[in-house]
């Protein structure tokens, strides 16, 4: 299943969670409420949150819910689904606990941006100010001349995730998605720690939707691929992770407990803008084009601003 | 004045925010409904928010109407105080969007800890797993061997700062708390990015309450300091800090929007456990105690689990 945040353009109206079914929006609040009107009593009660910020602080339980639910549903009614052309996508996830980035996690990466391979991960995070949705522009402030993009599967943790083993790991996920990991190198490196190279204001696109675990079973044999202006820029798979998706649950888990909701962003491989020669940085108009086996594509334009 | 985060002991309640006056708190929202009942009917319609967390989404405008209120009202009456005994006193700005701090931001620190003096402020952050109020136990879990301590003066935001004039910075902040900014010095260090050492669970006491300006018109003359077991450890002044707080304000506010709530741990001076010869980090059953002039002491006790 792919779970999109959506918005109708008119009327004006919240942001609520929906199931992207072909090239419709089918709204999980109301399809719950369809089939306990229509298709079985037995599934009234307290219906799935319409809100995607609710909907995520239970994420797994209501997953598995949604999933029994939409499964009786082969038709969903006109009235409960909209166009892509009707909806705004916004951010899959807008109000996480946790953004916690992996850094230097393919060995490509870590040889370009010249540094040694890490005995362990690397962790660093951004704040919520940073997120943007598939739909939006990633904003290229005066205060920076080095902004830079990096391909990164996005994982969303779909149950609270205290000291776990890897072999469980995969349990605690919600499911994938694509982030792009934009970083001003000239802020990240001006002092020993990056925070305030990564968490500028409207620069992190996430989305453009999460893919369950029903769709990905196994991330770790995933395509990603990163284009500027169509150009071709990073090409590797998650198999090339120096630390994997279980290991770094594990890993995380046992310093802080993991709430639904929380993305990892698992690190980028070789071929960023910085370490190319000479370096092809970000400008305004440019076109970043990110995609990742079994999600999808995730397309945004740098402006200045 | 002084707003904090209480809790009834009995019954059962929600946390919300209150004022202490003396020996006593008073409900912050029933001040709003007592003097708009029975003092001025002009006051009638919304009342201040009971959540902490609500009450500062909008920080600076409610307290301006707080001090207001509380103002007309020299005996808060009896139902609507509380003595100190029959309350839990929680940190102050449970759910705040950002945590940032900053580090070797005094020169003593900076030399301890074997660093170059920066020439940019160096920001990290903390997940709001972390934080724990002033009755709260510091946990000490096996993932880390060296625990450590570090007083800091902490900036509460109070209304959306971005892109703020140093000159104008003081007009942002909601007001003061003290933060102890535990770290994991094996865990800190194993890596170039130091998150991983600073956001363990329930390892960083922030409060006991937060000083609003009217009591603090000027941070940069405050006595700071920090003892383990009655033994003091860090003493220093506001004055030392390398980056002022009208500095951090303009440098943060430039690369990210501040938020109502947003803390700010401004760093802390020399004499850190980890740097003391031989070591002297925290154990099972210490004492901690940070003060900080104008704004009171933060004592909490280590205990392994």
């Amino acid at each position: 299943m792919k779970l999109v945040n959506y918005r109708l353009k008119y009327p004006f109206a919240q942001n609520r969670i929906g199931i992207l079914k072909g090239e419709k929006i089918v709204d999980v609040h109301k399809v719950h409420e369809f089939v306990a009107n229509h298709i079985d009593s037995n599934e009234a009660g307290t219906l799935l949150p319409a809100d995607p910020n609710e909907f995520y602080l239970n994420a797994n339980a209501n997953i598995m819910t949604l999933e029994r639910l939409f499964s009786r549903l082969q038709n969903p009614p006109e009235h409960i689904s909209f166009q892509r052309t009707e909806v705004i996508l916004e951010t899959p996830i807008p109000n996480p606990s946790k953004i916690i980035c992996i850094g230097t996690n393919y060995a490509d990466h870590v040889k370009e941006m010249g540094g040694d391979l890490p005995e362990y991960p690397v962790l660093f995070s951004k704040f919520n100010n940073a997120l943007i949705g598939p739909e939006d522009d990633i904003h290229k402030s005066t205060v920076t001349e080095k902004l830079d993009y990096e391909v990164e599967l996005t994982v969303v943790i779909g149950k609270k995730a205290a000291k776990v083993k890897k072999e469980n790991a995969l349990d605690y996920i919600a499911g994938y998605t694509i982030g792009n990991d934009i970083s001003a190198r000239d802020l990240q490196k001006r002092t020993p720690q990056w925070l305030q190279g990564k968490s500028l204001d409207h620069t992190t696109p996430v989305g453009p939707w999460l893919v369950t675990t029903s769709e990905i079973s196994d991330p770790s044999h995933l395509r990603v691929r990163s284009y500027v202006n169509g150009e071709q820029r990073q090409s590797s798979n998650t198999e090339q992770l120096i630390f994997d998706i279980p290991f770094l649950i594990e890993f995380i888990s046992n310093i802080m407990a993991l709430e639904p909701g929380d993305m990892i962003l698992t690190g980028t491989p070789g071929g960023v803008g910085f370490a190319m020669n000479p370096p092809a940085l970000l400008n305004d108009g440019d076109q970043v084009t990110l995609e990742i086996e079994k999600i999808g594509t995730l397309e945004n334009k740098v402006v200045n601003v």
